[in-house]
Parts: structure tokens; C-alpha cells; sequence
């Protein structure tokens, strides 16, 4: 079988070690692996496959050779570094938010868009995490009825703000618990356990945060849906690494609850976690606690929205992914295995 | 002036405990208060207003030559016992379910439906708590433009369970943050800390659970509105005692954001804190814990519903209120105030 030369940018985060796990775990036929971070992390190692990989750092001569990059670092090294590695004759999977919007990049869910990443031409984007996550399961429900219009809550983990933000959240979670002063907040506005920030990221068009508009912006590329409307509320709540979101959709035509389930249970992607009848509250809807570290969105509380004034255009959820996971690092390790088919 | 002999049902719980604080805070003219609980608490002593009260049994003994009686007891103890309470001449204003959709019992928020307490016939009843807090900023707005439609997300706290709930919650932070094993959950089904739970009440209509039924039913009862559709989604978090709302509303009238935030910031009961350009996280948006054990709903993220298809009929905002007190004992004493006049 041919093995891929293929380097990780930003190994060393969340998202980046996640993504070295999700290589092994889907059986990437992975020849040389270079892991590529900051100078500061430069020469520590990492093992893979039982072999000792030495970080490097990241500077355009690392991606010579290279077959695949996996981008998990930030708007700006991505926008820096990552032409380079085109230029170098690598195909891009990236992960930043740097070039989703780009006309000239496929932006890709496998389980929805796959078909995408042909048109490629170096870069293919992986969307936001909360849009991959809604998505997943919106899909085979807008497969049924044609979706035209998303009212979406999220509830949003820590982990959207990397391993900093993971840290921030147990170090508050530990003093509380010792009844110590909590730390003062660096990676949040403000104090996130026992607490709820109804904001992630600056302030769009309208009042929007460019979170919430990357649920409609993204929704269209990815579904081909360019008169979609999206009205998301997201808001961080103190939970690891689980994101959660709360859906409302409208459709185009007659939608009921029983093909609306029937669709959710078949679909790739999606594990619907629906008893009503069941004892343990861990079988009767997904929580963030039993969704983290796995690759599947869970779906629940599943019904007819009966506050749509037409009866049978309307159905409402509750769904729950890993954010490092589904979230990030496993849906661009899916485009690179429909890459290397 | 004349003072009033008031009994408080429940006397010991969260909710209970508020209310005699309340019943200070708004200068309720009470002469003999008599504090009810289960056998269990009767004989200890409670201060209230230099005074040393000792709680009593609860019994239907106990209401005789009452004025006012406040319920803060559970469905079957407030079923059990204050039609007694009511035959022995008190008027009654109760926290429980057991009266909330009985057509010869007013469903009261003061700022909206005030004058309902007028047609009692010997008890008022105060709405839940995710209800209150989701009305008292939705009124406003309806008067404005006359609401249709909401479609709402709770972010509920421990405390929505009562004081074993809240209990429960500090111990979970505090094994979790001293490393130790979780306690075994008992208030709510499953862990809180660090996680979610998309359950709150028993499932009822349509897969509904009655928590999110309460939200359709008594918010049409209150504003006097037969024909409100509600979708509500209801979600427990790891809060201690602040619940929050995402919530969207439709009307049948056109509304500007301009118009809708004049009379959010005008609206009784309503603190407007909405400012996008702030440094301070803490008056961008309303949080939980900045909305804690104060009367006010805190209202911000106001914005026009970008996805609704007439583009000024629909507005999205973020609440936030004390659970314990607007979302119970608070509104539960402005009732015995509306009441004493």
C-alpha cells in the first residue's frame, strides 16, 4: 500500500494531538510523519505507531516532500504557512477558519459534502466545530423535506478554546472545590464554572458573534443551500469537551416525526439516543459527559415542533459531539482518508 | 398602619427560606408570622426582624386567624393543606403546581398581569420559575408588536431542584475538584457537574416534558394570549442559581431592534445590559453569576431574528434571572404586596 508523507501544523494543541491519535485510529497509511509547532516546542518528541517523532518547527522548508498537511494552528500561521506548503505540491486540510469562506476552497463534512473535495485546489477547509456538529444530524432531515430556515442555542464546552481553555475550566473547577479564590480568567471574559458566556467570538453584522454567523455562512457552502437562514445563539457553558445544541428546524415540505427518527437512526454519523421509556437518563438523551471522546453526534429529544404554524414543517432536537473530535480533528482525518480513498 | 398575620408553607426550604427574606426586603407589615414545615424542622428557631420564631408542624390548625398565606411547599403537601388554609379565611399565594392551571386560580406575574389578583377566589398562584423569567422581558415586547411564536432554550440551574439540588452540585465540584470520586447523583439523574441534562420534568404531549409544556400553558394563561404557540427546550446546567434563556419571539406586527430595546429598557422588573462595545465582559451581556440573589431579569444579546422570513418580525434575546428569588420568592411576596396594597 503507498504510505503518505504527511505533517501536522500546531501538533502540539488540542486539536493537533487529537489529530495524530485520529491518523492511527483511522489507519492512514502514514510513510513519514513530521509534527511542526512554535520554536518553543521544537525538539520535544511524540510517539506514533511506536516509532519517536521529533517536533519541529514550523517554517515553509518543513513541508518539501510532504504529501498531506493537516492545518491545527490559528487563523494567522495558517494564512502564513500554509500557501507554502500548496506551493511545496502538498494537498491542505485545515482546520483554522482562514480560508473556509474561500470560493476556490471546498469546505467538507464527509457524511454531507463529500463529493467536494474533488474540486479542490490545495486547500480544503474543515468547518467550525459547532457547524459540524448541528450539521451531521440536520442533514438527513433536509435530505427528507428540504431545510429552510435553523433557530439554534448551543452549549458550548470549554475545549472550543483549546487546551487553554480546558485548563482554565478544571483549575476554576479545583478551586471552587477546595474553596480556594478562583484564578482570574485569560482564556474567557470571565469566569465559566458555575456560569454561563453568552458570547464566542467578536461582535458581526447585526449583533451576531462570528460564531454564531458561521452556522448560517458555512451551512450554505456545505448543504449548497445559499438561501438558508440560520439564527444561532451561542453560548460557553463549563463543560469539558462536549459540544451541545438545541435545533429547531422549518422545512419546505411536509416532514413527520416518524420519518424524521427513521432518517436520524439510518444516518451516517448519527446515533440516535431517544427512549423516553428508558431508566438510565444515560439512554434516554445524549449528554456531553457520554459523547466525549468518541466520533459520533448523538441525537435526542427528537419531536414535532409545535410552535410552527404549519403542523408538519417543523422538528426540534437536542444533539451532543466531541468538540476536538467530530468537532475537529476526526472530520479532517475523514477528508484525508476520501482523499487517499 | 395595619399588620398581617402570614404564614410561610414550607417554611425551611430554599424557596421558603427567600420568601422571609422577601417579605423584609419589600416592608411587608407583618404582625404574627408563623413558620410551617414538616415534623422534622418543627421546634427550631428562625430570626426575623430581631424576633426569635419557632417553626411549627404543619397542620390545618396552624392557618387559623391567618391573613396571608405563602405556599412554598411541594404539589402534594400544597394540594393537602391549603384549601384549609383557605377555609380558615386566609387568602393564599402559592409556589407549587397543584393550582397554576385551575381556572378560578389567578397565574400572576405583577408586571404583567397584576391586576388578576382581583378575581381570586382565596388563592393566587406564582408561576414557575423558567416561565417568570422568560415573560418579564418577552411582555414588553408583545405589547409592542404582539407575539405569536417563541422558541426557547432554558440553561436551568441546580437550584430550579431546591436546596438538595444546589447541595448536590457543590459536592460534585468539590470531589471533582479535589480529584476525589463523584458522590452518586440523587437530586437530578445523572452528573451535573461538567455535564448537561436535557430532561427536566416527566415527558408529557408530543414527547414535551412538563417543564417545557409550562412554558406554552401558563405563559398563555398569564399574558392572556389563547392562540401563543411555544417550542421550549429545557436543559439543567452546572449553575448554582441563576437560570438562563435563549429566546426567540415572532409577532404579528412589525418591531425595530430600536424599539424593542427602548421598551426592554423601560420595562419594569428588566435590566437591560447590552453593550457590544464594553470592555468589562460583566456589562456586555447578562451571566449567571452577575444575575445571582437580585430581583431584576437581566436582558442582552437583543437583536433582529435574521432568520425569520418577514425581516422585522422576529427578535432574539438572552435573559437572565435568580431562580430562586424573581423566579419564585420574589414575585410570590410583589403578589402579597399587590394583595395588601
Amino acid at each position: 500500500m503507498k504510505q503518505y508523507t504527511i505533517a501536522i501544523l500546531g501538533a502540539t494543541g488540542a486539536v493537533g494531538t487529537q489529530m495524530l491519535q485520529c491518523l492511527d485510529e483511522q489507519e492512514i497509511p502514514v510513510g513519514e510523519l513530521r509534527l511542526l509547532a512554535s520554536a518553543r516546542s521544537a525538539g520535544k518528541t511524540v510517539e506514533f505507531r511506536g516509532q519517536t517523532v521529533t517536533i519541529q518547527e514550523a517554517r515553509p522548508e518543513a513541508f518539501e516532500g510532504c504529501d498531506f498537511v493537516l492545518g491545527a494552528a490559528d487563523d494567522a500561521i495558517a494564512k502564513e504557512l500554509l500557501p507554502e506548503a500548496v506551493k511545496a505540491g502538498a494537498v491542505v486540510v485545515d482546520n483554522s477558519h482562514a480560508f473556509r469562506m474561500d470560493p476556490d476552497v471546498p469546505l467538507v463534512v464527509p457524511e454531507i459534502n463529500g463529493a467536494d473535495v474533488a474540486w479542490h485546489k490545495g486547500i480544503i477547509a474543515n468547518p467550525n466545530c459547532a457547524t459540524i456538529i448541528g450539521l451531521v444530524p440536520t442533514w438527513p432531515l433536509h435530505q427528507l423535506a428540504g431545510v429552510t430556515r435553523m433557530v439554534v442555542s448551543t452549549y458550548q464546552a470549554a475545549s472550543g478554546a483549546g487546551a487553554p481553555g480546558m485548563q482554565e475550566l478544571e483549575a476554576q473547577m479545583a478551586a471552587l472545590g477546595r474553596g480556594e479564590e478562583l484564578p482570574e480568567p485569560r482564556a474567557f471574559a470571565a469566569q465559566l464554572v458555575s456560569n454561563l458566556i453568552p458570547q464566542i467570538g467578536g461582535f458581526k453584522e447585526e449583533g451576531y458573534t462570528s460564531e454564531e454567523m458561521k452556522l448560517q455562512n458555512e451551512g450554505r457552502k456545505i448543504m449548497h443551500l445559499p438561501e438558508l437562514r440560520v439564527n444561532c445563539t451561542c453560548v460557553r457553558v463549563p463543560v469539558l469537551r462536549s459540544h451541545s445544541e438545541s435545533i429547531t428546524l422549518e422545512f419546505e415540505r411536509d416532514i413527520t416525526l416518524e420519518e424524521a427518527r427513521e432518517a436520524l437512526a439510518a444516518a451516517p454519523g448519527v446515533k440516535l439516543v431517544d427512549d423516553r421509556e428508558a431508566e438510565d437518563a444515560h439512554d434516554r438523551f445524549p449528554m456531553p459527559i457520554d459523547t466525549s471522546d468518541q466520533d459520533l453526534i448523538w441525537v435526542g429529544r427528537v419531536r414535532r415542533d409545535i410552535s410552527n404554524p404549519e403542523p408538519n414543517r417543523g422538528i426540534t432536537f437536542w444533539c451532543c459531539g466531541d468538540q476536538i473530535r467530530k468537532g475537529a480533528a476526526t472530520n479532517a482525518v475523514q477528508i484525508l482518508r476520501l482523499l487517499i480513498g
